[in-house]
């Protein structure tokens, strides 16, 4: 088992057994105890003494269903604090196959505007891994739908790539780092904090990864790992949620845009209302119609990653019945769609095509352009001039650099006080207004505000694992407490937080995903201890950003939301300080 | 004696007594007391919940040498703590002469884009002050030169008038408050840390003051009063910084660039050398010859305001021997000159006129033109394309609402690490690397990186105040404490800042403000409580800014300082962590 240092000062590498300490992390697990263990708090987010690690969770690269995820960690350009952004693609399957527990990014080339890439392949005569590096400067400032085909005929079709696009070239806050899909496009993102960025100051533009031939990963006890995972998948092949044919398979993730406007939760017009008018029509019920209406006939989802059983990724396509994009995720689509004003999927279908080609999270994006326009700098609802501002993004003008900033980024520029950010990270698609838990996982989680951090939403609204009151803050902190706990486990398993739905309400479920962590490991972790670990991965994530300056000042909402009541519940969000403060003072 | 609040959100305003608390505070005393008690320290700088507070220092008003200083404070959009900025002006004399003590300004209009001017003037036949409101529309967006005669013509000759530019107009975080020097120009700013879009966020553009016919200051003791003045006033005439025909009379503050260059500790092209081959063209010296030969003759320094004996405010004139800008400061001429790269005293004084036209700070905008330079924006040393940067900002393009957030806002746009902030302010004209003492100010200082707040120079290069070694850091933790603490006395006394040449050096130069004092306030303070006066007031600062979320790691200079020597000395900042941490633990 390894830990492969890439040095971008000079572009050697080094392997490393893993410490015993590091021996059951995985995920976020893995990416937080590094930074947190290798990082001085106080560097320079895009300077020589970040570090950029990329970690495959404890059982990415088994059989396990829906389990092929990569978390990507390190200090955040956008939030100045620790960041774990991570996404579903067969990149982290080809590190588990290599058995490479994390590879860590190190250094900066003194070569300014240079930038290379790794290729990382199993060496058999030797039986490690090998990296190799070339120059990638030809692939600077392209569009990453161009160049990922080229990367695939260069290296071959069973490659994975990870990468980054203008955005991080640019430097940009705003700018993930994307991992092919099956069907390779440059679509699965680690999108949120800036990681792109980070990785575009390492001059490192992709990293090839090639596991064939290698040992896979060990799996301690086969017939454990065997058992937990056969619980696992039966409770998500039975659960509403994530079944076959279930409303993430046919509706995708879009599925929640009804739902959250139903709620009175839908972020509307950068956070001015819980109601879109338009919601309708660019819910994943439009999505899955209109498709039906272009193609004349029904389209199910398709998997992000290798052996996922939900298959909630969707393709929106073009009148003349060629594909436009995939995937018009619940997120982007309301960032792009409501959160503008805007309510034609043509047009977010386009936006979310033009975030993938350059490297941009789609959610920053969406608050991003809402914000700008409530500056003026477009109307509200116009679809047309927002893909403009984006295309601005791409090409680096100054305009696109405010922008590629973020939204706190943008609204400090135009003077705005209305900026739904947390820790500098903005809002995604839950006002916490109306729905007071996810407010409390927004305000208090180490990422910046996040919904997969702690998502309470589940009991709040969808009635799994639980449920409650989404008005009431009473509660609330003990639930986003217990949430983002066990989220920290289940980012470390390399499952897909989806997960999380069948396992809430079926227990067994929950067992059988510690058994397969149990198997692979060969620990002996209850179903109680998950939450435990993941209460250990919160302390090291909030150490490190007490070391970077933060403190209970960053756990809270915007000010407006606390003066500024929101239609059509009327509320602010009335969340004590104090249950804000217990929420890690009593992890 | 009063304090006036003018409450925006409805044009209103309202006397109070002085409350028993605040009887013996003045200037930054009374500021950052009045911010700490009142003002939310996680409110939005730019939202109702912020107050901006003016407030004259003790013996302002009086005839008491160099003393016309006015102090505001409010929350800073641009380090999100505190801030107290100070300027040199008649206007805060007609505030003390009717005994007000404070103007807080508060609340927000609820009518977007629209702004105010408030006029203020003595009441006689009720014996207290009035204010009138009256619709500034007309102004907005205006050039500061064209509206300085327009407002002087139509409230009268005497008036003063405080204001903020078309910056605070679009919400920079790089935007001050402006008061009319003795003739007439809106040229001496309160300019760090962005008050003027505090200002303008109130939709305030102008407050004209006229304090004829009011009873002027209350002086408890006037025998000793007097005494104190004629001690002060004997120390600054004998000592040769202030003396008259000194150099400050002679050369202005600007004769401290040939100084700085030869100690190596003139930030050069955005801090990467601490020496300008072109330093003697724009130093001091070449104003003064440079004067003499367009003119003719011999030409000495100005007052920026009444009553002062040092007098170091220059103006530029052009060929023609029409004047080009007053007054171009030590601050101005090396942010926007050696800073820049750029040696031409011409194209300087033209972008220092152009800031005080748009409302701009002179250090953050030279310190940003330096950033975006090193970005790659334009060249360094080319001031005709500086000139241009500057226009942008005037103009509120994309571009220039970059370079108008500041010289950290600008770095983060265009993704570079060497940003010489602390705080999000940026560091004036001493290099930390070559000054240590100076740069523990920096680091430490509320305020972000500020070298008024404890101006270590003193012993550190003028071997004033003492002589120690500038490269040591042994000792420099706490000269900068006593500077700091005794600097925020000198800022609530309402002397300018430069009496600490004087004083520093003759003891009873000292005594004398002390004596100042207590005769106006009835106090018996000795020499030995300023420095404990003002380290209450650093506490109360420190306890604003801690609930604003600071932290020790806010008290530290850029990390590329602590790696990248600075020629000609190529050092690093070598003072230690704990050192930092000592100024305000032993405090």
């Amino acid at each position: 088992m390894w830990i492969l240092r890439l040095n971008m000062s000079d572009r050697t590498y080094r392997l490393e057994e893993v410490p015993a300490a590091y021996k059951n992390l995985g995920g976020r697990g893995m990416t937080s105890t590094l930074i947190r263990d290798e990082v001085n708090p106080l560097c320079h987010p895009l300077g020589p003494n970040n570090k950029l690690v990329f970690a495959p969770g404890i059982v990415t690269g088994t059989a396990a269903p829906t389990s092929a995820r990569i978390s990507v960690g390190g200090k955040s350009p956008l939030t100045g604090g620790i960041k774990e952004a991570n996404a579903g693609s067969a990149w982290p399957q080809h590190l588990a196959w290599m058995q490479i527990k994390a590879l860590v990014v190190e250094g900066q080339p003194k070569e300014k505007g240079k930038c290379w890439m790794a290729s990382l392949k199993w060496d058999a005569k030797a039986g490690k891994p090998k990296v190799e590096f070339f120059p990638a400067d030809q692939y600077k400032g392209k569009d990453l739908y161009e160049v990922y085909p080229k990367l695939f005929r260069r290296f071959g079709d069973k490659v994975a790539i990870a990468g980054c696009g203008v955005a991080g070239e640019y430097g940009y806050a705003n700018s993930g780092i994307v991992f092919n899909d099956l069907a390779k496009r440059p679509s699965r993102y680690a999108g949120r904090g800036g990681l792109g960025a980070v990785m575009a100051s390492k001059g490192l533009k992709f990293i090839v990864t090639d596991g064939q031939g290698a040992p896979s990963v060990n799996i301690v006890d086969k017939a454990l790992f065997e058992q937990g995972m056969k619980k696992l998948a039966e409770a998500m092949r039975t659960h509403s949620v994530t079944q076959p044919k279930g409303g993430l398979n046919t509706y995708g993730t879009a599925v929640l845009i009804n739902i959250m406007n139903e709620a009175g939760g839908l972020p509307t017009r950068n956070f001015s209302s819980g109601r879109f008018e338009g919601a309708a029509k660019i819910a994943g019920e439009a999505i899955f119609e209109g498709n039906k209406k272009r193609l004349g006939k029904e389209l199910y989802n398709h998997a992000c990653s290798p052996g996922c059983i939900i298959q909630c990724s969707n393709t929106w396509y073009k009148r003349d019945k060629t594909e436009h994009t995939s995937c018009v995720e619940y997120e982007s689509d309301w960032a792009l769609g409501a959160n503008c004003g805007i309510d034609r999927l043509d047009d977010i279908a386009e936006m979310v095509r033009l975030c993938n080609a350059y490297g941009l999270d789609t959610i920053e994006t969406g608050t991003t352009l809402a914000v700008a326009m409530e500056a003026g700098v477009i109307p509200f609802g116009d679809g047309k001039k927002a893909i403009g501002l984006i295309r601005q993004m791409g090409k680096g003008t100054a305009l696109g650099r405010i922008l590629g900033g973020g939204t706190e980024f943008t609204g400090k520029a135009y003077g705005l006080t209305r900026i739904p950010t947390v820790k500098g990270q903005s809002m995604p698609a839950y006002e916490p207004r109306a729905v007071k838990g996810i407010g409390i996982t927004y305000a208090t989680t180490t990422m910046g505000a996040d919904h997969t951090a702690g998502y309470t939403i589940g009991p709040e609204i969808l009635s799994v694992g639980g449920k409650v009151d989404p008005l009431t803050p009473e509660g609330k902190a003990a639930l986003s407490r217990a949430f983002q706990a066990t989220t920290a486990f289940i980012d470390s398993t390399g499952h897909c937080l989806f997960i999380a739905f069948p396992i809430l309400d079926i227990p067994s479920g929950f067992e059988g995903m510690m058994e397969e962590c149990n198997g692979v490991l060969g620990t002996s972790w209850k179903s109680e201890d998950a939450a435990k670990i993941g209460a250990e991965i919160l302390k090291k994530e909030r150490a490190f950003n007490e070391a970077a300056g933060m403190t209970k000042a960053d756990d809270r909402v915007p000010e407006f939301m606390r003066y500024e009541p929101l239609p059509p519940h009327n509320q602010v969000f009335d969340v004590a300080d104090s249950a804000l403060d217990s929420v890690f003072g009593e992890l």
